[in-house]
């Protein structure tokens, strides 16, 4: 079994005598994903939903738009290999089966397709474009929305041991719980719920709400964006390229989420009784 | 100029009426790093330090291993291009300039040369092992040691007025402050602060300390390893594989610095007056 926490021995320096005890920390290891046995990427992650962690990565990646997309996907067979646990086989279908040598070559030809002058701007613009903005389905109540961070943070077991993950969750419009991960880093964990929604043919996220126990970044954004995703609430800052992309994106965007209240930088028509 | 904190304009939900104000927001942006006028990469990352972070990434990567490496290393001299801003032109020279063709081709190598069976964990050695552990050339006292968060915290501008930057800094063993540098992505924060020392032609940064002021990834200690720094103070938790590479490495970890103390999670021999 995968563990997210490990037993660690640690030295106490405090007013006082020196403490030699046991503590607890986030497990970190790199997780390698294969498309039809071929090595795609490896990313260091928390162990845990790694089904799902790859999932939502091939999703944000664009390699696989839906679960029809998706055949196979599990940890490798192979029973001597020492790190199965740490690789996780994919099998695509269809349309994205067809083109998985432009997948296993794509990250080499956004590198060298692009001419001098102009690469720069088509990368950037390219960052920023791959989706219609949201339509406007999702209302929440602003004390509904205040409760959000505290509702996650009940489902953050491994941070409470170790002080050392980052959360991300889903929940309905009227505040309810639907899933959440844990991992060390915070892109991971927002991969786990939308790989989780993805496997669950549950996409897009329509009527959802993405948590998360850090600060927004463009890139969880766009995640969201991706998913359908209408409104993202963080417990702490958003950058300014966030908020941009959630403007763009028709996106509402919450921050500091604590103490009972939050700022909104962006739509903030979907929270009622303001 | 670069700008690494922008206004923006905040809805303030609390207690009481709404409040529409200005705020301050983390810049992000994405900046494209060229080798030769052909793409490399792509960062994300808040502007400034803009040619030590090429540098230290450059150098994290196994692109550069000196100063005699690096040619000109400069923003992009197209007066028209709208994003010179966001694009730095690095030109190599000497042997790193020969391997050009390999760097640029680096990252397919890694993905493809790998057989079935074998790639999980040749990717995963390739992690760790990259160089010798580090000697026992530092000693620092026990209240400089829980000093050091505080020092860098004096230093975050931008923390202050954003609560979305992570900053790195460089101290020496004395504790005294020798640079920093915030960004929204705390590996470019480290990025940056070992880039100064490259550009500065001082690595290996023996002699020195890396004190960051979140979380302590295995990728951070794989950048001080590179660096040759022989302690690494973090404000947060350290990941399993953190702790694991800093025994290895030979490095001194501190974690959970605050409140005059912290825990030692790996060579404790370096502190003194414990």
């Amino acid at each position: 079994m995968f563990e997210s926490t490990r037993r660690v021995s640690v030295t106490r320096v405090r007013r006082g005598p020196l403490e030699t005890t046991d503590d607890t920390a986030a497990v970190e290891e790199p997780m390698e994903v294969r498309l039809h046995g071929r090595p795609f990427a490896v990313i260091m992650r928390t162990p845990g939903a790694d089904r799902e962690l790859a999932a939502g990565f091939l999703f944000s990646e664009g390699v696989v738009h839906s679960n029809d997309d998706l055949g196979a996907i599990e940890h490798c067979r192979h029973p001597q290999h020492p790190e199965r646990h740490n690789i996780i086989d994919v099998y695509l279908l269809g349309r994205a089966a067809a083109e998985l040598d432009d997948h296993l070559d794509g990250r080499r030809r956004v590198l060298t397709n692009s001419s001098c002058g102009l690469c720069g701007r088509a990368t950037i613009d390219s960052l920023r474009t791959r989706a219609e903005p949201l339509p406007n389905s999702l209302v929440i109540d602003k004390h509904a929305a205040a409760e959000l961070p505290a509702r996650l943070r009940a489902r953050q077991l491994a941070f409470d041991t170790t002080g050392g993950l980052h959360a991300a969750g889903i929940f309905a419009s009227s505040g309810e719980y639907e899933c959440s991960a844990e991992d060390v880093g915070r892109h991971n964990a927002v991969d786990k719920v939308i790989g989780r929604r993805l496997l669950d043919e549950r996409l897009p996220a329509s009527q959802s709400i993405l948590v998360v126990s850090g600060r927004t970044s463009f890139e969880i954004i766009q995640k969201a964006w991706l998913a359908g995703i209408e409104l993202v609430c963080a417990v702490s800052a958003p950058s300014s390229l966030a908020i941009e992309l959630a403007d763009t994106a028709g996106i509402t965007l919450l921050g500091f989420a604590r103490d009972g209240g939050f700022n909104i930088y962006a739509h903030p028509g979907r929270i009622a009784g303001v």
